[in-house]
């Protein structure tokens, strides 16, 4: 089959034809010139596994934005509040969504000191924030924010809801969200949810895992019944792991000029495949590239 | 079952609460109101119906954008050329595609009469493109031709790689693609395709059968073997099929006062639920509703 998936490589979309002898950039070979100080180590306590019966899903913590949900998560996988529990919830092309089933019921499991917050939607004073100095739909400048796509007035900064960003739940009332149920965001940006809802990390490692789940087929996305839930067999902050759990990533720092020289290959795409390179880049078009690093 | 059912909907992303009281349209009240004349029945000979064992996908084609293209789709539907072959990948966060697993070896299946295009990426005149007023990161003026997403540039307009699209695989050279392999967008809008690759319609039943496809674990998404292959029963288009298997889809026209009615209730989100609308909107993010008549 080796000569058919040649030919099948040699017909798709979007390939990656980097010339040898091209000086323009790209991708490839940005993160080919990139060395070790272009690459972040993230630590484990800054990092939730998600264990289901297909794999781990790992996410990257963002307490820079939401420190008081983020503590509240911390608390909640340091107890194993959602061993046993289940995603509840696969929205096509917008979320997939976990917690208690039997939330707001006498069922539910205790939360116990685990209080439901106000919205943390800024940053203190920036947060870091660099424009990417793209027009936006949504914002007046986009970007990145300690790993983070971004979003500022200028004076204020925020997450946005890109593709694979990690958010609380919550109610019809703004501060009805604890962080014991959370969801990560499985289509094209709801970007309309910004500053809407708490957004508290984002996906690492594993989203295929999430976003390739089946789609409930009840309102919203909601599975239908509890044969349709995916167990969730715990959920644990690396730092609480065994060694040989953890996952050393790494992810390329968005506060250097090699990640400058990424958003320029991807905003002018270089690569032979392309007919006319878009000369603009959306935020949640940039890749955010992640890394196993050697132990 | 049916009260945790109903907390865990209180808890829910994005829940529609829309207030009974209120006059603020939202896309239900929207579509509430609209009446016969806002909806266009789509002609079963412009409907793709591309089979699988789990189910059927249903596309709408764009003629008045890729004539030829379309040509090309429709000859291969008529002589069942589909029939039998295959998905060949799945790229998380980015396309779904399929076709001849043995294209370009000498195993391949032929291609008749059937020959690769030129692109098509402009439709004639300005093609029925209207403008919904929202900044971009990609084009001057974006908004809808014929009930499809697009984007204009005051002379010329172009279907955008929205998700959900239906577009043209091809090589590196612009005219290498026919219409044999086909990919719809099953991830975060890849806008920098847009007049790179011709589009050819979009998804408008069942796109969740290939959303939720497993990733394929090879280069670019695909599969790493025959048996990861997702057997394409048969594609035909709706004329082809007996009236049984058609369905009578009927979507809601993109040029009427209550589409642009749906858009602002989508850039103002006034259901309960939102603290702060956005007051902008992607071109994205825009629900193109369709339903189902009753024959």
């Amino acid at each position: 089959m080796k000569r058919s998936c040649a030919a099948v490589l040699a017909l798709l979309v979007g390939v990656t034809a980097f010339s040898q002898e091209s000086p323009s950039p790209t991708m490839a070979s940005v993160l080919a010139a990139a060395d070790e100080s272009d690459w972040r180590r993230v630590e484990q306590r800054r990092l939730l596994y998600l264990v289901l019966d297909r794999g781990v899903v790992v996410f990257e913590l963002a307490p820079s934005f939401a420190p008081k949900h983020v503590a509240n998560i911390e608390r909640l996988a340091d107890r194993g509040y959602w061993d046993g529990l289940a995603i509840v919830r696969s929205q096509d092309n917008y979320v997939v969504q976990w917690g208690d089933p039997n939330a707001g019921t006498p069922a539910a499991r205790p939360l116990g000191d685990v209080q439901s917050l106000a919205p943390e939607f800024f940053a203190e004073a920036s947060g870091g924030f660099r424009s990417i100095g793209s027009t936006d739909s949504y914002a007046p400048q986009v970007g990145f924010a300690g790993g983070f796509p971004a979003a500022s007035d200028g004076d204020r900064s925020w997450l946005t809801h890109c593709y694979g960003m990690l958010g609380v739940g919550r109610g019809t009332e703004p501060d009805s969200g604890s962080g014991a149920q959370l969801y990560v965001v499985t289509g094209h940006a709801p970007r309309h949810l910004d500053r809407n809802v708490t957004l508290v990390g984002r996906v690492v490692h594993g989203i295929e895992r999430l976003s390739s789940l089946p789609r409930g087929t009840g309102p919203l996305g909601f599975y239908e019944g509890t044969d349709e839930h995916v167990p969730i067999r715990r959920i644990r902050l690396g730092s609480q792991l065994p060694p040989e759990e953890r996952l050393p990533l790494e992810r390329l720092r968005t506060d250097t000029p090699t990640f400058a020289e990424l958003v320029e290959a991807r905003r002018f795409r270089r690569e032979d495949w392309f007919i006319e390179p878009a000369g603009s880049i959306g935020v949640c078009n940039v890749p955010l590239p992640v890394r196993q690093a050697a132990e």
